[in-house]
C-alpha cells in the first residue's frame, strides 16, 4: 500500500567524535522516505527553499520516492539544524535551529498523497499533523511521531491528534513525559488506555525499541555495532522501516507476528543509517543487505528454553 | 556444580517512590546466593557484625544456602548502605556507606567453599578478589563483578584480576569506563581481546543485559514490569541466576545456547527481585514462578522473518 509522509526536509550540520559535516541532506521526512522506499511507493510532503536543488532531489528520486509534493518556497531557505554529539553518542546538543520555510508551512497534499493507505505524521506541530490526518481520511494505518517541545507547549493539541492515529512512535523519555508514568511499559499502556492508538512504539536509542499493544509486549535490541558515525535520523529511519513493512502487508496491520517483523526491518534500517553521515549509507543500501541484517537480528535474539527442575 | 560467592552481606536503607525501608537484609553476596540457590548448592563467604542475627541467617537457610563461611566479627557492625532512588528509578543517590566489618575483611574460605566448581567474585576490592581466586584454583567457571570506584582508584589491580576469570559482569557504563570505548559492544570486545574472560555481560539496567563472546552477541530485554518497588540488588540477582544456571550445566560452560538460556534465568530472577523491597520477593519465590517467567521471556522475544522481496 502506498505511504505518505509529512514532515521536515532539512539540511543538517553535525559534529561528532567520528567527524564533522557542514551541510547534509536530512530531515525526518527524508530519512523516513528513504527507509520506507524499500517496501512500497512513497510520497513525501514538505517545504524546501531555494538552496534545495537537483542533487538533493536526486537522492530521493534514486529510490523512486515521489517528490511531487515537495513544495518549493521561492525566496526561502530550507530548514536547518546544527548539533553536536557527546563522546559516547549518548547525548547531543542542538546549537542552532533555523525553521526557515518550515515556519509558515501549511501542508498541501496532492490527490495521490491523500489517497495513500498508510500515513506517517513525522514530528511537526500537532495542529498541522491533525490537519493532514483529516485530509487523509481513507488511510488505513496512521503513525505519528512527536517531541518533548510539543508535549510541553501544545500537549492538549498533541493528545487530540494522538486520538486520531493507529500508532504512536515516541522515545522512552517522551512517552514518560507525555503520560507522567515512571516506567516505559506503564507509559505505553497508559496511551493504549486512551482509546486512540492500538500500537505504541517506545524508541530506546542504543538499546533498541519496544512494541506495546493491548495483548503483546515485544522488545528488540538495536543491531550491535562496534562503532557508529552519525545517529542523526536513526529514529525516523526506524519508523520508515517499521511503517514501510506494515504498508507492504495490507490487511495484516493488526497481526502481532507481522508487527514484530516490522520492528526487525525498522531496526535493521536504523542500524545502517548510523554507519555513515546523513543519508549516505541508506542511499547506497540494497534490499539484500537489509534482509541479511534482519536474519542476523533473528539469530541474535533467538533462544529457547529447555526444561530444568529448579529447587524450591 | 556447587557455587561459592564472596562479597558483601549488608543492611540497606532505601528511599524510593514506592516507599521507604530503614533496615533490610541486602548485599551483593546475599542477593546472588538467593538467586543461585534455585540451581545448585551455594556457599556464602562474607563478614557480618553483632547486629546480624538469626532472622537474617534464616532467610538464607530457608533457601538451603550454606552460611558456614559467614564470618561473625565480634564487636563489629554489618556493612550498611543508605540510598535514594529518583522518581523514575533511573538514577540513585548514595546518602551513606558504612563499611564497618567490611573495612578489614580478609576472605577465609572453608574447604567446602574452596572446592566449588563455580565461583562468583562479587564487587569488592580487586586485590581481595584475586586472593580468593587463588584459593579456588579448582574452579571451572569464575565470574567477576566490580564497580566504577575500583576502575578509578585500582584499575591496574582490577585488570590483573579480570585476567584470571572466565566471565566479566559489569554495567554498560562501567564497561565503557574500563576500556575507554564509546560503545558497549566495542567495550565488551576490547575486554575479550585481553585474553582473560571469554564471556562478557553488559548489564543495561531497565533495558536488560547483553552477552558478548568471541563468536556471539545476544541481548535480552528486562522483563517488562509496569511498576517496580526496589531495584536494589537486581544486578546481583541477575548474576545469581546467570551463574547459577551455568553451575547446573557442568561441562557445558562454553555452549552459546546454554549461555543464552542462563541470561533468561538471570533476567527472570532479577525481575522478581525488583517487585518488592530487599530480598522479600526472591525469598518467597518458587521454581515454577521462575520457569513461568522464562517462558514468558521466550514469547516476548520470539520473532521469525518471512521472505520479502525488497525494492532496490
Amino acid at each position: 500500500m502506498p505511504v505518505t509522509v509529512v514532515g521536515s526536509i532539512a539540511f543538517d550540520a553535525v559534529k561528532a567524535p567520528s567527524g564533522e559535516r557542514e551541510k547534509m541532506l536530512g530531515g525526518a521526512a527524508v530519512h523516513f522516505a528513504l527507509a520506507a522506499s524499500f517496501f512500497d511507493d512513497v510520497h513525501v510532503v514538505g517545504p524546501v527553499g531555494d538552496d534545495f536543488g537537483p542533487a538533493e532531489l536526486a537522492v530521493l528520486e534514486a529510490r523512486n520516492v515521489d517528490v511531487g509534493d515537495i513544495e518549493h518556497v521561492a525566496g526561502g531557505r530550507t530548514f536547518f539544524w546544527r548539533g553536536e554529539y557527546s563522546d559516547d553518542f549518548n547525548s547531543r546538543e542542538t546549537h542552532e535551529t533555523q525553521l526557515n520555510v518550515f515556519e509558515h508551512f501549511e501542508p498541501k497534499l496532492s490527490d495521490a498523497s491523500q489517497a495513500s493507505d498508510v500515513l506517517f505524521l513525522a514530528n511537526i506541530q500537532p495542529d498541522l499533523q491533525r490537519q493532514v490526518r483529516e485530509q487523509c481520511d481513507a488511510a488505513r494505518f496512521v503513525a505519528l511521531d512527536s517531541m518533548n517541545l510539543w508535549i510541553e507547549i501544545a500537549r492538549d493539541s498533541l493528545v487530540k491528534t494522538i486520538a486520531t492515529v493507529d500508532c504512536l512512535i515516541l522515545n522512552d523519555e517522551e512517552l514518560r513525559q507525555l503520560t507522567g508514568k515512571a516506567k516505559m511499559v506503564g507509559a505505553a499502556r497508559e496511551v493504549l488506555s486512551w482509546g486512540g492508538p492500538s500500537v505504541v512504539i517506545a524508541k530506546l536509542g542504543e538499546y533498541g525499541a519496544a512494541l506495546v499493544t493491548a495483548d503483546d509486549y515485544f522488545q528488540m535490541p538495536a543491531f550491535p555495532l562496534e562503532t557508529i558515525v552519525d545517529p542523526t535520523g536513526a529514529g525516523d529511519t526506524f519508523a520508515g522501516g517499521f511503517v514501510g513493512y506494515i504498508a507492504a502487508h495490507p490487511g495484516d496491520e493488526r497481526s502481532q507476528a507481522m508487527l514484530r517483523r516490522a520492528m526487525a526491518y525498522g531496526t535493521a534500517l536504523a542500524s545502517f543509517n548510523v554507519e555513515d553521515f546523513g543519508t549516505d549509507r541508506v542511499a547506497r543500501l540494497t534490499g539484500d543487505e537489509v534482509s541479511g541484517r534482519v536474519a542476523e537480528l533473528e539469530a541474535i535474539m533467538h533462544f529457547s528454553d529447555t526444561p530444568l527442575d529448579l529447587r524450591d
